[in-house]
C-alpha cells in the first residue's frame, strides 16, 4: 500500500470515551425531557467522541466532494443511462444545476467536484485527479489493478486533507457515476455476506428485465472474483469503481483528522464498508446522511451500525441525502452547546 | 363564531390544481432520474398548489409560533412535571436557551412566544394574548367555554396575520403547556374515531402507571363530553387546551394567507385536526415537520394524509420538529425553483 494510505490508517484512532459520557450526562441536565431529542441525542454525543470534547463545536463549514468516475461494468446493459452523462452531470455540478447544488445553497455547503476516472474528458472547474478513464468490466475481469485502488484511495485521502486544510469542519461524501450501483452492490454483499439479489436494487430506477441482468452481472461477478472482506484492496480491484476507491479514502481522511463526515447513499455506504475494512474505527467519524430506497443501502448501514437521519425515499446520489442532513447534524451538535442547563434556566424538573 | 374566524374560513381555497400539473411536469425535466427526490418532489409539488406558482418562490423567511397555555387536567396527575414549567420554560424561550432556539439559529428561523392561557403570570418579551389563566380540568367539566375557544383560535389567526405582515413566508407551529399531550389524545380519539387506549401516549416520557391513569382520564373525558367531529368548537371547548385552539386558528390564518405552515408534533397535529373540520382545504397549506413517538401524532397525520419528512423519534414540542423540517421544505422548493433541465444542461436522457 501507498504511504498516505498506510499513515492515514495509522492516525486514526477510536472515539474518545470520557467525551461521551460527559456529554451524556450534559444531555440529562439540558432543560428538556430526559431522551426528548430522540436520535440527535447520540448523533451531539457521538460528535463528542469523535472531536474529544463536550460540548463540541457546532460544525459551520461543509464541504460535499462529489466523486466522479465510469464503469467498464456499464457494457453490459446494467443501466438504461448512456455513459456519457457521468461527464455531463460533472459540468452541471459545476455550472450549479444539479440537485446537490440546490441543496448546498440552501444549507451553506460548499461543493467540489473530482475527477477520479470519469471515461471521457473532465469539464473545467474540477479538480483533475483520475486514477484512469474508467474502470475495467467487472463481468469479465478486474475492475482495476491493485496500484489503481491505491493511488484512487490516495485521491481520497488527500482530497478530505486539502478540505480541512481549507478550514472545513464537516466533510459530506458525494458521487457520480453511470452504473455505480452495480460495483456498490458487489461490494456490500462481500462486506455483508448478502446475496446478489438481496443487495441489488433498481438504482435511479431501471425497469424489472434491467434489474435481473444487473443482477445476474452481480452474482457471477461475486463467483468470478472471489473477493473477500479481509482483503478490501483486493474487493475494489475486483468491482471498482474509482470514486467508491476515492470515497473509501475520503472516510478515512476525514476519520484521521477527527472531522465528522456525513455519508450520502448506497454508494457512500459501500465505500465506507471498505473504509471499515481497513480501519474499523472510521466509522466513528461517519453520520449517515439519509437511507435510500437501494437495498444494499439498508445492508450496508446496518453492517456500519449507522442509523440514517433522512429517509425521504431519495435514490439520487451525487451527495444530496448527505446534504440534507447536514443541518440536523449541526442542530445535534448546536442543542448540546448551546441549551440552558435546569439549573441555570431556573426551570423545575420532572418529580420522579 | 367571531367575524375574524368566520372571514378566515371563508378565505381558505383549496391548492389550485393547474400549478401542481406543472410542477409534476417541471419535476419531469429537471437533471435527474424521474421520481429520485422521493418524497421532496411532493413537497416542492404542493407549494406550488399552495402558492399557485411554478416554481413556487423559496421560502426564506420562517417564524415559529410557540403557544403557551395550561391544563386543568394536571390535577389529575397525568404528568411528573409541575405546571410552573410551562411559564419557565416560555421564560427559557424568550432567553434563547431552549431547543427549539438551538434549532432555529441553525435554521434562520424566528422564535416568537404567545401566552394564550398559561396560569401564572407570562414572563417578559411573550406576545400577551391570555384568554384565561388556563383550562379547566377536562375530567370534571368542560376545559373552556365557546367563546373561550372561539377567542383563542382568533389569537392564532391574529398571530399568523401579522407574521406575514411582517415578510415572513413560512410559518411553523410550536407549543408549550404541561400536560397537552392529554388533550391532544381526545382530540384525536374525537377526530380519528381511535380509542383512548390508541391514542394515548407517554408524552415527555411519563411511566406505566401515569400513562395508564392518562389513558383513563381521556377514556373517562371522551365519554362524559360526548363530543363530535362534526362540532370542532365543542370539542375545542371538552378538552382544550387554549394553546391547541390557537395553533387551529394559526394553521386557518396561514391557510387563509396561502403561507406554508410546518406542523411540529402531536400537539400540532390534533390542533390541524380541528382545522381540518372546521375548513377541509386548510390542510393544503399544511406540511407535516416530523413524526413523534406520540401514538397520536401518528394517527392524525394519517387522517390528515401528511407524510413527515423528520422521523428521529423526538418528544419535545416546542417547534423542534417543524424547525428541523424547515431546511427540507425549503431545499425541496430550491430544487423545482433552480435545477436545470436536462435541455438546458445538455444531459443526456435515459433510452427508455
Amino acid at each position: 500500500m501507498g504511504h498516505l494510505l498506510d499513515d492515514t490508517i495509522a492516525a486514526i484512532r477510536p472515539a474518545d470515551a470520557d467525551a461521551m459520557v460527559e456529554a451524556g450526562r450534559r444531555q440529562a441536565r439540558l432543560t428538556k425531557p430526559a431522551g426528548s431529542l430522540g436520535a440527535l441525542e447520540e448523533v451531539s454525543i457521538r460528535l463528542c467522541g469523535l472531536l474529544d470534547r463536550c460540548p463540541a463545536p457546532v460544525p459551520g463549514r461543509a464541504a460535499v466532494a462529489v466523486f466522479a468516475g465510469d464503469h467498464g461494468v456499464h457494457a453490459q446493459g446494467v443501466t438504461p443511462w448512456p455513459q456519457e452523462v457521468t461527464g455531463q452531470m460533472m459540468a452541471n455540478f459545476v455550472a450549479g444545476g444539479a440537485a446537490v447544488n440546490a441543496f448546498a445553497r440552501q444549507t451553506g455547503a460548499t461543493v467540489v467536484v473530482i475527477d477520479v476516472g470519469v471515461a471521457g474528458p473532465a469539464p473545467d472547474g474540477v479538480l483533475h485527479r483520475k486514477v484512469r478513464a474508467g474502470t475495467r468490466d467487472l463481468s469479465v475481469e478486474p475492475a482495476l489493478t491493485r496500484a489503481e485502488v491505491v493511488a484512487a484511495l490516495e485521491v481520497g485521502i488527500s482530497v478530505a486533507r486539502e478540505l480541512v486544510e481549507e478550514g472545513h469542519d464537516i466533510l459530506l461524501t458525494g458521487d457520480m457515476g453511470i452504473a455505480n450501483t452495480t460495483a456498490s452492490a458487489a461490494l456490500v454483499c462481500t462486506f455483508t455476506g448478502a446475496a446478489a439479489d438481496t443487495a441489488t436494487g433498481r438504482g435511479t430506477g431501471v425497469d424489472d428485465d434491467t434489474l435481473a441482468r444487473k443482477t445476474e452481472v452481480v452474482r457471477a461477478a461475486l463467483t468470478l472474483h472471489a473477493a473477500e472482506a479481509g482483503d478490501p484492496v483486493g474487493a475494489l480491484a475486483a468491482f471498482g469503481g474509482l470514486e467508491h476507491a476515492a470515497l473509501a479514502g475520503f472516510v478515512l481522511g476525514a476519520a484521521a483528522a477527527r472531522v465528522p463526515v456525513i455519508l450520502d447513499g448506497v454508494i457512500a455506504g459501500a465505500a465506507a464498508l471498505v473504509a471499515q475494512a481497513l480501519a474499523p474505527d472510521a466509522v466513528a467519524a461517519c453520520f449517515a446522511g439519509h437511507r435510500s430506497t437501494e437495498p444494499g443501502h439498508h445492508l450496508a448501514l446496518e453492517r456500519l451500525g449507522l442509523r440514517p437521519l433522512v429517509e425521504l425515499e431519495l435514490r439520487l446520489g451525487e451527495g444530496t441525502g448527505a446534504v440534507l442532513a447536514l443541518p440536523l447534524v449541526q442542530s445535534a451538535a448546536r442543542a448540546l452547546a448551546e441549551m440552558a442547563t435546569f439549573d441555570g434556566a431556573g426551570v423545575s424538573e420532572d418529580k420522579r
